[in-house]
């Protein structure tokens, strides 16, 4: 109906269908209310998830699916409660837009795991009922809770990809006590997530060894991303060298794989933090319960953390390692993404390609 | 050869093959060297450890096998170094009777995670090759590190329990902060083990909720044992409405069992300890990682936390509740404990009953 896109005030690009393609597509944000930021987005990160939602692998993508949820921009209007930004700031949006703000978690800044569960950025249903539309976008209406300060000089483009695969690993390695210079971390799986969580390993002072399926990756990881170790998995005799020797394992692989000889290599007591999502997880019980080890999940982040991440790599200037691609390339880029073939995340220019 | 027993120093119950058949049997304890306890034993519990290695289920049995890991007697003989014990003294041991004694971990008292291991009160490699034999017997040596002082008035036959059931569910619970009064429990499995996680989680002052595949352990698991609450964990109903309510899972259960119905039932940030030993733990990503739980494993303890465990049943008068039996019942009673059909602990009556 052309006639009525004429009204849309926001652009974007959606996928209709569970093909996954994304093309153009006009719709409209609400207006600021009273609490609300409006941003104009420059840039945004490409996560796994969406794939996930455009080509609907969980069932549950309501089309069309505008996805994005590692937004930054520029605030252009603020209603007349917000007190935290004003126009001209610098901001960045992540993966959840709602909350109750009312229940313990929010109370504590836990927002992610809201009891009446968080709002997504994209492909969420809002209080208002609406279908929430995610980055791939002109501008986007938050409530500043949702909103985080970009630390002054942190460049826009590589801010973009903290907000989902930065804060998906700072989050649960700060939990488990993983900031404790001197200690071992494993970090299996090198793209988005696994490598953050080299940056921060090094930044908190950790010896990191890689643990990859793929020899290419070697060279990059311990030059330009600082890795004291890389190990093919698949090579047992390396893999044996290591047994017993890690106090930590950021495990960001969302393929299947076996979990045994990964836990193998953790001391006594140590920890195992499975950020990615695999279909299962399996292992002998003796694998956790010789040693005392801990498994564990995480998703994301509270804004608390989400912020104080940003601070922090503002602070050890921890910059992600990005491809900035045009809008027009979204599509070339989920299909890469889900080739692996990216170094580490993309980035789409908003700001200079979406028209 | 009769002419050898003649020269034997300690009667004993071994099994001679994977049938498991236990038969009276003689052998030579070591003379007691300077830092070694010996111990007239009085009374041994019976644990389903017994039955792996009588029956030789991991295929590593030396036989004769004299089972038994929850050893209690009074001391006997004390080497001229030995600090802690006298003659006379009401002690313990455990499931293990040897360790390095020289790394991070023998050195923290956590000598159950020996780098170079433990070595096995019966079954396993003793220092100087010999196969240590356990609490089905007159009388065992052992350097006095790992013996305990059971607490003065402490029951002899309720004291056995402990030294395996009781420290395996104690030392997880305290490492992961289970003693907080007002949190809720819930204890998966209502054996040797699970009985023990109830007494714990009401001395802690927890809201104690009993996960069980038996109506007919509701009533002795609310009013023997004191629990809060009863789930025959096949009602789907009663556990939905549970869904999200637990701080904390023990789940003593070693039949092979489902963990995704269990992991709904923690709140966020919910702690998981996998006590028994199914053939395998498998599980949704999703289980974990939304509500960033935890899912541990633990074995028995070390020698500080035992004996603190010791002082803490004395001190809140936690008994476990036991079978007496004599030794000439010990085959019976293996049998009825791999059909579950015990309450809730066999203990042997070493003392009156192994002549």
């Amino acid at each position: 109906m052309a006639t009525q896109t004429v009204n849309m005030n926001c652009h974007g690009w959606a996928a209709r269908d569970p093909s996954g393609v994304l093309s153009p597509y006009e719709f409209n944000r609400r207006d600021i209310a009273a609490d609300d930021v409006s941003i104009r987005i420059t840039h945004c990160g490409v996560c796994y998830a969406d794939v996930v939602w455009t080509k609907n692998y969980h069932g549950d993508s309501k089309y069309p699916v505008v996805p994005g949820h590692e937004i930054v921009g520029l605030v252009k209007e603020v209603g007349p409660n917000v007190k935290r930004f004003n126009v001209g700031d610098h901001v960045g949006v992540g993966t959840y837009v709602n909350s109750c703000r009312d229940c313990e978690y929010c109370n504590q800044g836990m927002e992610v795991n809201c009891v009446k569960g968080s709002v997504f950025t994209f492909n969420g249903v809002d209080a208002d009922g609406s279908i929430t539309k995610g980055g791939y976008s002109s501008f986007i209406v938050v409530h500043e809770r949702y909103c985080y300060k970009i630390p002054e000089n942190y460049p826009s483009h590589l801010a973009a990809p903290l907000l989902c695969a930065g804060i998906t690993v700072y989050s649960p390695m700060m939990r488990h006590n993983m900031n404790q210079p001197g200690k071992s971390l494993g970090v299996i799986g090198l793209g988005g997530l696994g490598h953050m969580a080299v940056l921060f390993g090094k930044a908190f002072g950790l010896k990191v060894t890689v643990l990859s399926t793929s020899i290419a990756k070697k060279e990059e990881a311990l030059t330009l991303l600082g890795a004291d170790n890389f190990v093919i998995s698949s090579d047992e005799q390396k893999m044996k060298a290591l047994a017993g020797s890690l106090d930590f394992i950021v495990d960001t692989a969302s393929g299947d794989h076996q979990f045994d000889p990964y836990l193998c290599l953790l001391k006594t007591q140590g920890a195992y933090v499975l950020v990615g999502f695999p279909r299962e997880v399996k292992f002998s019980p003796a694998s956790l319960l010789v040693g005392m080890k801990t498994f564990s999940g995480s998703i994301t982040g509270g804004t608390k953390v989400t912020q104080e991440m940003l601070e922090f790599c503002a602070a050890k200037k921890i910059y992600p390692k990005v491809e900035v691609v045009p809008i027009e390339y979204a599509n070339d880029a989920l299909e890469r993404l889900m080739k692996k073939d990216v170094k580490y995340r993309f980035v789409i220019d908003i700001e200079n390609s979406l028209k």
